[in-house]
């Protein structure tokens, strides 16, 4: 029996530069499509004439990208997702998800990319929701961990400071389409970021709270925040065996193990 | 309101060197682990008196895999469930995800790494799956894609004869625990390979299906499976512009955009 | 009979915390060793006496960032280069590589990583190299690709305004050492991206060239400069298979195959 | 004044089937081609009249594989090569460099792929190089470290017993052209395997000696052989603040830092 099926094509990456006189916007994107239907028999019996081709659905990014101004890719989004849905009988449901790399600014006609993305995903053309990733942040104080439980396998030390550093992984809900998606992204962004910088932190917990919950307090189109935070540690380095003392100021930093710290928080009791 | 909450620790590498003689064993693991539970209170108030520091969880992966043999990664995954649950009151659910690379063996004591993976996941130290990811499998016949669905963004070309390629990322779920996991990983293994390999598929859709229902009718031990195959699209270079035919030699294989066709199986109607 | 060999430490992480006041400055730094000298007894005679040992360079690059201020890379690098000659009678030659995340200022201890990487390497502490690398840059228009050579394989056409996309690595000399190294980066790679955004490009070979040859000429500390720019295309993508034209508009980046141009510009004649 | 200049495309993938009745072949190869030459005018002047697109180049690679068999990837570089040399007059070398994926053979026309990748670079059609990377190796036992420099900064300790692994590089020169690439290919890398196998190695420099030194005793077509084996550390977990002896049993591998040993031997004293 199939229990869920869903195809789709991923990958799909597109770029468009708009021209406002001798003023050019450059705009990266990577569409990921997925259907979820009626298409048990394709799985089945080898009958494909329920599929729309993968390739047709990259086709139409394309296409649909070429029809008028791209806008937020939120609003991208729906309108695939809008089409998609109108001419396929058998889908039951489509999810588009869409990546942007931020490029900045240089000139009238020219950008450097950035290290951050933004993203989007739709369902069914009217759940949104927006996110951020690759957005990595440090604070070299004003972070503690201390007071947590010890056991035998215990021989982490207690720090009053430390550095805390992170790549914040964020995707929030919108409890209604029709807002400006460019002007609110940005807004959240910024009050994660500020949140971030201002935190005194007694764990990686209590920072992930606190910017979650910043956003859900200052933007009431917000319905839910979840919050991705790897604790990219920075380990002391000992300076002891060559005689010297290292007063907070030398580490390694370290990819891997890292601790994994994740929340979803929204409104309510 | 915290919805959802989870923390752990990702990425923990370990080796073992087990020894017979002078026959050595050697395995590579990377280890995940995910705690949920009652910890609202510590990401709300920063009281870190529930918490038991990620840094411990991974000195109690070293400590376990030190004492007795490490056993198939199913059984390394519930023993480590099993020790969490049993010295951590507030917690609820423990997830043990395990990746174990594929040394194959050139003498006595010496190995060479594979490209496979070989994936567990325990909860709760009664939940077993096993699984495998990086298996990258090609057919350059006995495949077709036909009679699909045509609109005004066509393009693509039937193709009576393919190349059908793909990276096979598969898990499955266990009726119970208790079970020969080696055994019958490499069983189940083979098995998708095998179908793979033989079936005519009129579409990724139709091989996906072919392998996961002979898991299920010869394995009764798996109760569902999930596959998860990218097309990983070899496209047929077009020589005309330099006066050659191509009957379907030369392609230029792509890793973006691909396909991706994703199925549940299970038993029942 | 060794024709050559070189041995060291790869991919040693540091970071460093450096306080004034309340204000902190973050640095992470990635560095590369490499002795050359009289070690062929080592790999003939498995007599390991003259041989220090890559552990050792590692704990050197942490005991010397711990004593007095960092400095710049160059600085750092002919540190290390200075004391690995002082100590080692067997040691003809070091190389010491370093790349520099570039974290951008939040706040007075907090950051945010960026994609450039700075790079320097030093060679006895004697002769200096900078340079740059993921420094992605790209212009919208003012790039044309004609005139060039046709053959029965060209199929390119001739482009009077395309998309012009690479990620620039550049590496400079420098005449001497004891200049600011700092001061000196900064300008250089502020040139190279204000020639890329003014130059009117016939080609890439030409932009290059430009690129170059301003840094020549406005740096005289700097002796020669190598330059390697992937042509990162981004393919118009036909839209007439759906009745649309696309001027310009809607492309399809690509990471391969990609044109690769290198060249390096020296003083003289 | 350009000192040096190279430009080309780099990779240009390809995927060849060839057929013998139901038995067919598949190959993946990874294609980049440098040009050295007479083109300062192209840098300076911005004239495109002697340049051949890149583009251009990469369907000379699709072309020329439709044309008969492929060949070992050393012969399908020289005819590459030879087919620039003879059409490009401004072109003074040409440097084709190719990687092949290794598929084994499942089935009549069914492969998996593999981790390992052969290479090959091939200079004006006449001056031959093969390799393989990522052939990663390990040897739990025979491989010690012992009796190296201590100075200050030394915190290792000698190792009687430890775990040695690498992922070696190796390329090696031919004589002449016009030998069996294929059975040579398989031979040496065989020959590698079998000597980093049965190695009882004091260091990697004396184990990479012993590899080099067996390929140029045994094969005299090989003219001079470079290796690069960085050292996959793989730490022994200290498990006494838990109470257990580690009997060279548990260890953490890490991927950096890593040692890195370089060498090239040729025939001669």
């Amino acid at each position: 029996m199939i229990k869920h099926s869903n195809y789709g094509k991923s990958r799909v990456r597109l770029a468009k530069v708009e021209r406002e006189g001798e003023t050019h916007s450059f705009r990266e994107l990577n569409v990921h499509i997925q259907f979820t239907g009626d298409y048990d028999e394709c799985y089945v019996s080898g009958d494909n004439s329920r599929i729309l081709p993968t390739d047709t659905m990259k086709n139409t990014v394309y296409t649909l990208a070429g029809k008028g101004p791209l806008g937020a890719i939120e609003e991208f989004g729906k309108r695939l997702c809008d089409h998609f849905l109108e001419c396929n009988p058998h889908l039951r449901s489509v999810r588009v998800e869409i990546e942007e790399a931020q490029w900045s600014r240089l000139g009238k006609h020219s950008f450097q990319k950035g290290i951050e993305v933004r993203t989007a995903s739709v369902i069914d053309g009217k759940s949104f929701h927006s996110g951020v990733k690759d957005l990595i942040l440090l604070n070299t104080t004003d972070s503690s961990f201390e007071g947590y439980i010890r056991d035998q396998y215990t021989t982490l030390k207690e720090a009053s400071d430390r550095i805390l550093g992170t790549a914040v992984e964020a995707a929030w809900t919108y409890t209604a389409g029709g807002i400006d998606f460019d002007v609110v992204w940005h807004s959240v962004r910024a009050r994660l970021v500020e949140v971030f910088v201002g935190h005194v932190s007694p764990s990686v917990q209590s920072t992930l709270y606190a910017m979650g919950e910043a956003v859900l307090a200052e933007f009431p189109m917000v319905e839910e925040i979840s919050l991705s935070l790897p604790n990219k540690h920075c380990l002391l380095v000992n300076l002891a065996p060559f005689g010297m003392e290292n007063p907070n100021e030398v580490f390694l930093p370290v990819d891997e193990p890292h601790g994994l710290i994740e929340a979803t928080l929204s409104r309510g009791e």
